[in-house]
């Protein structure tokens, strides 16, 4: 008999080739199928809500897979935990239907990207952060916070991203929703770091980082916001927003899920 | 002429032997001369306020070296900061007496301990904190912070800490004074996240690491605070404290100089 078991996870994305599975590449899927195949002993598949990419960081990825290997949650968690290499951890674990994919019960996924905003780099901030250094006016010590968060403001909603999106993503609907983007000051408890929350239902490749840079040419006066908002449409182009940020300033932070799959309870 | 260079450095220490300079073996002191070799061109020895053990981080370590090398502190901070690896940077430099020696003109320093005390490990969480797990009560959910902050109460002050030390520090004078001992509950915004504030005049070897420990047993209730404080004094035995806590949990946050080598203005 076929059991479905989901499970919340963390990862550290810095030594990984990102999450989808590619041949001879240290991926989050790959360990992740090898941790349950030590417990299953039978192949297994694993299926992710999102293929993040190579460097970015989770806090809550959903996967799923199914086993004849029959075991509670927490037997689950606890085993995989034990398994699985130190860059990688399962948060939850809970039955589901053995067919339950979380890609496309994904609601909606809350991401965030975190700047670090001194002008000297710091050895201890190196791993989830990107460090703007120069990008910084030096005159001003600051981003132009203001104008950044006008930006943020002007993103909220339903608009067409085809400008936002790296040219390898081919997607035909380039309409996407975005619930909340918004801008934390001394983001834990440190004046240094600035973080962005980008809150949406759906995201194209490289979106997030493509907002991320985009806004540190904005605070850096480089882009006007009116510049930006223009891109917001059929006629955005990609070359009017700003770099693709680095991967290792992003995390994949939650994820809601619809349970349509209507999974068994905990 | 012979020109002095104080810095304020930052390190992670995972993947570092220590601080001090070691045959064969990575330390952040070895990594520092070899930075600023390269900037000399002519052999330097770096000087450290404090000798941080194996994996033990820092946000605030000073050194300090002689060179005929003559650069503005601002341009010592950019070629450092462009020859060290990702793992050390400079965070402030300036200009000291040739003969400075931050060991000797170190006042107090502050060090700070994370406990993550969730149940299940978090990958994200690895580098930085001590994962309790399992020394977390289950039925209580956490530990007894109330008894903990009873026994922090108690530290501080100027006593006999000699329970308190590796037994490979032999010092004969076991007296240090600790000017604040606190515990300060969701660390960085994170409930999971309990941090260990400890500043004092000085430090034996291990000193702060056994305290943690030795807290984390008194919140599990595996030793009574009582006891805790019968270990300050002439007949303290390190037997009856805690265990070693792991190094990867401590950061050297900051120290503060006395300065009474007369250093030339910044």
């Amino acid at each position: 008999m076929q059991h479905g078991i989901a499970l919340t996870v963390v990862y550290d994305g810095t030594h990984f080739a990102g999450f989808a599975q590619q041949t001879a590449q240290r991926t989050v899927q790959g360990v992740l199928a090898e941790a349950a195949e030590r417990v299953c002993r039978h192949p297994v598949t694993v299926r992710g809500a999102s293929r993040t990419d190579s460097g970015v960081h989770a806090l809550g990825q959903v996967v799923a897979f199914a086993t004849t290997r029959e075991l509670t949650p927490q037997r689950w968690l606890l085993a995989l935990n034990r398994y699985l290499p130190d860059d990688v951890s399962i948060a939850a674990a809970e039955t589901c239907d053995p067919e339950y994919n979380p890609r496309f019960d994904a609601r909606d996924k809350l991401y965030r990207y975190v700047f670090h905003m001194a002008s000297t780099r710091n050895a201890l901030r190196r791993a989830y952060t990107w460090h703007l250094g120069r990008l910084v006016p030096r005159r001003r010590g600051t981003l132009d916070l203001e104008a950044m968060r006008r930006v943020c403001a002007h993103l909220q909603g339903t608009h067409d991203f085809r400008a936002f999106r790296a040219a390898a993503d081919l997607r035909e609907n380039t309409t996407r929703t975005l619930l909340r983007v918004e801008l934390i000051e001394s983001f834990q408890g440190d004046a240094d770091l600035l973080a962005l929350e980008v809150h949406g239902s759906s995201f194209m490749l490289n979106m997030v980082r493509i907002i991320a840079g985009t806004l540190v040419d904005v605070g850096r006066g480089h882009l006007a916001p009116e510049a930006v908002l223009a891109l917001l449409g059929e006629t955005g182009d990609r070359r009017g927003a700003g770099q693709t940020a680095p991967a290792h300033g992003l995390t994949l932070v939650a994820i809601t899920l619809g349970r349509l799959s209507e999974p068994a309870s905990r």
